[in-house]
C-alpha cells in the first residue's frame, strides 16, 4: 500500500496546478481543454498531464480535449474537495498566521474553523477572522467541532505532545509542518510537509540547466 | 529533459528530510545509519529509501549501513548545500514574513540575503532580523548583491511584473509561491511551490485508508 501511495504521490500533488488553470480558463468562457495547453501553462510534457488526469477518471475527447465543468468535477471529487472540510490549526506562529490568512485554502477545499496557541497574549485574539482558542482546550474543542483534519504549526520541540493530544480528541489525519515526524497509531495519517523539498527541486534543476 | 527532472523529483524531494534524521543521528553521535532506519522514521519502504540515496552516488555498507559523515557530505553536495546560497525574497506579506522567519532554510543552504516589498508602511522596518528594502530599488540591489535566486511570495496579481524585474535583474531560478505560473525566459528555472498539493495527498491518503 505504501508503494502505491508513493507512485500516485507526484500526479496527486500535481493536480491542484491542473484545477487551478482549468478554473482560469472557465472563467475566461472556455468549454473544453487540452492536455497540451495544461502541459505549457505548467512547463510539464502533455503525456504526463493525460496520465496524471487519468487517475481522476475522466476521458478527454480526442480532438476537442477534456470538458471543462465534468473535468473541474472529476479531480475535486477524486480529491473529496467536492464539499469544504474543517480542519483545526494548532500553533499561530509565523507559518500558523501565514496559513490562517492564505485566501487559496477556501478554494480547495479546506476551511480552518478552529486554532490553537499556548501562549496567553495569543488567546483570545483574533488573526485573519479566526479566533484563537487555548490550547489547553484544544482537546473538548475539536471533538465539539467534530474536526477530523488538523495543521501542524507548532515548534518542533512541542510536535509530539500535540499531536498526541489530536489524536486522543478524534483527529484522523495530520498535515505536519514540524521537522519532527510526529508517532501515531496506523490510523492517522500523517502528510509531512517540508517546505525544503522545493528548494532542493530547484537547486538541482539550476545546476542541471 | 523535462521528463528525467519529473521522474527524479520524487527522491529529490525526500532528501531534506533525510538529511534532518541522519543530521539528528550525528548528533547522539552515531557513526552508521542504515537505509531501515531512515524508512522508519519517515514510513517508506527501505529499498525506496536506498534507492533515493543512490542518485546522491553515495554506497552503504552491506551490515553496517551509511556512514554518517560521507552521507551528510553526499547529499549536501547533490544538492549544492555545502555552501550558503544567498537569495532575494520578493513580498513581505503573511507567507513572506513567515519564510523570513523559518529557521530551517540556513540548514538547508538557504540565505535570505534581500527583502523587498512595495508598502511604504513596510519599507526600512526590519522583519526576523532582516532589513526590507524598496521594491522599486530591487533590481540594483539584486545586481549589487550578485543574486541568483529569488523566492516570490508577492500577491499573485503582481506574480509577472516582479518577474520580470527578477530577470531583468539576472536571476537565474524562482522559488515561486504564487498561483501564478509566470513566463520567463527558458534559461530561468522556476520552482512552483502549491502548498495546496500537499493538502491533496493528505485528502487522497485519509480516502484511501
Amino acid at each position: 500500500m505504501d508503494n502505491l501511495k508513493i507512485s500516485a504521490a507526484p500526479s496527486i500533488r500535481r493536480l491542484p496546478s491542473y484545477l487551478y488553470i482549468i478554473r482560469n480558463m472557465q472563467r475566461e468562457g472556455e468549454e473544453y481543454i487540452s492536455g497540451t495547453a495544461i502541459a505549457q501553462e505548467l512547463n510539464l510534457v502533455s503525456v504526463q498531464v493525460r496520465k496524471d488526469l487519468s487517475i481522476t477518471g475522466i476521458k478527454g475527447h480526442p480532438k476537442k480535449g477534456y470538458p471543462i465543468e465534468p473535468l473541474i468535477g472529476a479531480i475535486e471529487h477524486f480529491l473529496g474537495w467536492d464539499s469544504l472540510q474543517d480542519a483545526a490549526l494548532v500553533g499561530v506562529g509565523n507559518l500558523g498566521s501565514a496559513l490562517l490568512g492564505y485566501q487559496g485554502f477556501q478554494l480547495h477545499g479546506l476551511n480552518i474553523a478552529a486554532a490553537f496557541d499556548a501562549n496567553p497574549k495569543k488567546i483570545g485574539t483574533t488573526v485573519h477572522g479566526i479566533k484563537i482558542m487555548n490550547a489547553k482546550t484544544m482537546d473538548i474543542q475539536i471533538r465539539n467541532f467534530g474536526l477530523k483534519i488538523a495543521i501542524l504549526t507548532v515548534p518542533s520541540t512541542e510536535a509530539q505532545n500535540a499531536a498526541d493530544t489530536l489524536v486522543s480528541a478524534g483527529i484522523e489525519g495530520i498535515w505536519n509542518f514540524t521537522s519532527v515526524k510526529p508517532k501515531v497509531p496506523d490510523r492517522v495519517v500523517v502528510q509531512n510537509e517540508d517546505l525544503s523539498s522545493g528548494f532542493a527541486l530547484l537547486c538541482i534543476k539550476m545546476r542541471n540547466r
